[in-house]
């Protein structure tokens, strides 16, 4: 049997609870979609629970959990996850943190953990911070939108059990203490970190200006959120397939690369509402020509469920159900194709809600179970029942005829 | 409640995916099968991954897990089983390996690793190489089929994980090396044994003949495949029920055998498609007589899902239900029947496929789901769901009213 070529299409939290305005339905339930209920008819379908029963999935923890990765072995923080994000390399072993550029007085208190959502010069503080050594760590720094940032430690015996020096409200700065003695090093070479970039942003050009300008001054960083990537084999190692990505969120393209998926940037791709569905498809039609598995998120119903906008969430639902008629119509071959989102966020909620979303997968070996919609009702009655998010992956390897046979 | 009798019966390799000239049916969905229809109608049905979503099982772990035991904690490597299934019987601790009787010339490169497919005589060498006791271990070797045999090693000391002998290709012999260092002497007596046997072979009867003949003699014991039963407690322990086998291949009856059931020859139970499909339904009902559990295991549909023979397929489904008409026909009493299936064998795949097994359950406390037919998508819609094939016994057991209480 030929093995076939997957893509996996994650429509982010657009699966919803019912809505009143919506005659009770949920988006998915309201809106048209020709080419989704196409494949919910020609494949099989169900529910998943992406992470758990119960659990409200984050974006990182549920895309992990979607690429066959057990979040609860190999999530350590969000930190490594936005640094590759961001474009900064991680290496096996590297500790990297969150970090928000913020604003202390004299007396080492939290004025404002924003310093004043920043709008710029956090390019030239973070040139300024970055490449110094300590205790023969490398350190780097790179800045991201407005006052947010990423701090990497490379070098040997580093460990992420450490404590935030962010203590997430405004207030005396921490210190951030080993959670294990193998973090003994890393918590010291933080705080260091932290007090050597704090001589260097209070004396910056970019602060100078900012305390002329009556802005509070961004001269502090304040790490959180560590985390490692020791745990996290690639997919091309674990599967031996080649993969790509089509995403326009930091986050989602961070986690993309460190499962070793190739992710260009797409023209257009914005991962906002405004997003150019065409050339995502396009996109993902051309990263199957060379490589075995394709993801495609597309984020615009996270932010409609996250605005409370049901009419919003409609039409976002018809244009992927567009972008998904464009590759549906235009795939040259037999592609394992699943459709299914990384978590529900509910109009009436505007958060990530528990709700398991809707699954449906069609072409190479996927079995026809008769449902002729795909939504969070109808596919729940599909032959695939209710599944978890880690299972995805095996059972689209499977299908795909790409499965390893355990036993002889 | 009175404790009911259990039948299982699995149809090996029978779940297949749509065919194109079955009018894109699968072979169960295509065949006429009344027997197998009223057990769906009368029970409880669902899917099964029979490892695990996306898994490919082997007939020995499938079998395991349909037995109840977790097949990655349990299975170690197809020796065991094998020997279980010639009749050598195993003590725990025992390390057990399947082999090749193969050709090496003088330079001790294996020119044929089945030495010609020998037909005769297998049980003359094997008789002159059993019984030698090496360092304090007792060998134990018992030819199979054509060129193959069964080494068991029993005594104090003993691991499995230890490298094959057999290059698994034609060249150079291996030595067996140790996996751990518990395994030392494992690894140092298979190495002796098979330096001690090939000088017996070397001069036995059996091999000058073939010699005189033209034929590649059989002058040297390939060892692979280590594996021990440590970790397998019997059914009969484990549930307290007495267990029987009605099973014509050799793997499987010693799976049966290592999990503690008998296992009677059944004459014309050939484990082909030849088989004798109302002797095995004999059996079967005569076993139930004396035995709280019996397993019924019928490979036909497994060889023509690997030969890609559909209409064969549809054929063996056929007969596989009239063999069941006749147990449920004459049954004597309330007995918990599950019938469902160690694998899907496609015939599109020519192999073992990942893709769920059709399951249903009648009789004693199994509820009625309204499930018509007993195919891979009327299943599905049935009152199990998916479930996984470690939870079948339990399942079973529980609707025998054979269940354990948990708590108070």
């Amino acid at each position: 049997m030929t093995a076939k070529k997957m893509l996996m299409i994650v429509c982010d939290g657009l699966s919803d609870r019912p809505v009143r305005e919506l005659d009770n339905k949920t988006p998915l339930q309201f809106a048209k979609k020709p080419a989704m209920d196409a494949l919910s008819r020609h494949g099989v379908n169900g529910t998943m629970d992406v992470v758990g029963p119960g659990v409200i999935p984050g974006s990182d923890t549920a895309h992990l959990a979607l690429f066959g990765y057990d979040p609860y072995a190999v999530y350590t923080g969000r930190g490594p996850l936005e640094a590759a994000g961001a474009g900064v390399a991680l290496d096996r072993g590297d500790v990297a943190f969150r970090c928000n550029f913020a604003t202390v007085d004299k007396n080492g208190m939290i004025t404002d953990r924003r310093a004043g959502r920043i709008k710029s010069g956090t390019d030239e503080l973070a040139r300024a911070i970055t490449g110094m050594e300590i205790d023969g760590v490398e350190i780097i720094f790179k800045e991201g939108s407005e006052h947010r940032g990423v701090l990497v430690l490379k070098g040997k015996g580093l460990d992420h059990r450490v404590s935030d020096i962010d203590p997430h409200r405004e207030g005396r700065v921490l210190e951030s203490r080993p959670l294990s003695p193998k973090a003994e090093k890393t918590a010291k070479v933080v705080n260091q970190f932290v007090k050597n970039s704090s001589a260097i942003l209070a004396a910056s050009r970019v602060n100078m200006q900012r305390v002329k300008d009556g802005l509070p001054p961004a001269n502090i960083i304040l790490p959180r959120g560590a985390g490692s990537t020791r745990a996290l084999e690639p997919l091309t190692d674990r599967y031996g397939i080649t993969c790509a990505a089509v995403a326009g969120v930091t986050l989602v393209k961070g986690i993309c690369r460190i499962v070793g998926m190739d992710v260009p940037d797409v023209a257009g791709a914005t991962g906002g509402l405004d997003t150019d569905y065409k050339a995502k498809a396009d996109a993902a039609l051309r990263l199957l020509q060379n490589h075995d598995f394709v993801f495609v998120n597309v984020k615009a119903g996270d932010i409609a469920g996250h605005d409370g906008d049901f009419r919003m969430k409609v039409r976002v639902v018809e244009s992927i159900d567009m972008m998904l008629g464009i590759m549906l119509k235009d795939m040259k071959e037999d592609v394992v194709v699943a459709l299914t989102c990384d978590h529900s966020t509910p109009v009436v909620v505007k958060e990530h809600s528990a709700d398991p979303v809707p699954i449906a997968i069609s072409g190479g070996g996927a079995r026809v179970d008769g449902v002729r919609e795909f939504d969070e009702i109808s596919c729940a009655s599909g032959a695939l029942g209710r599944m978890r998010g880690m299972d995805l992956m095996p059972t689209m390897l499977g299908m795909a005829d790409r499965a390893r046979k355990f036993g002889a």
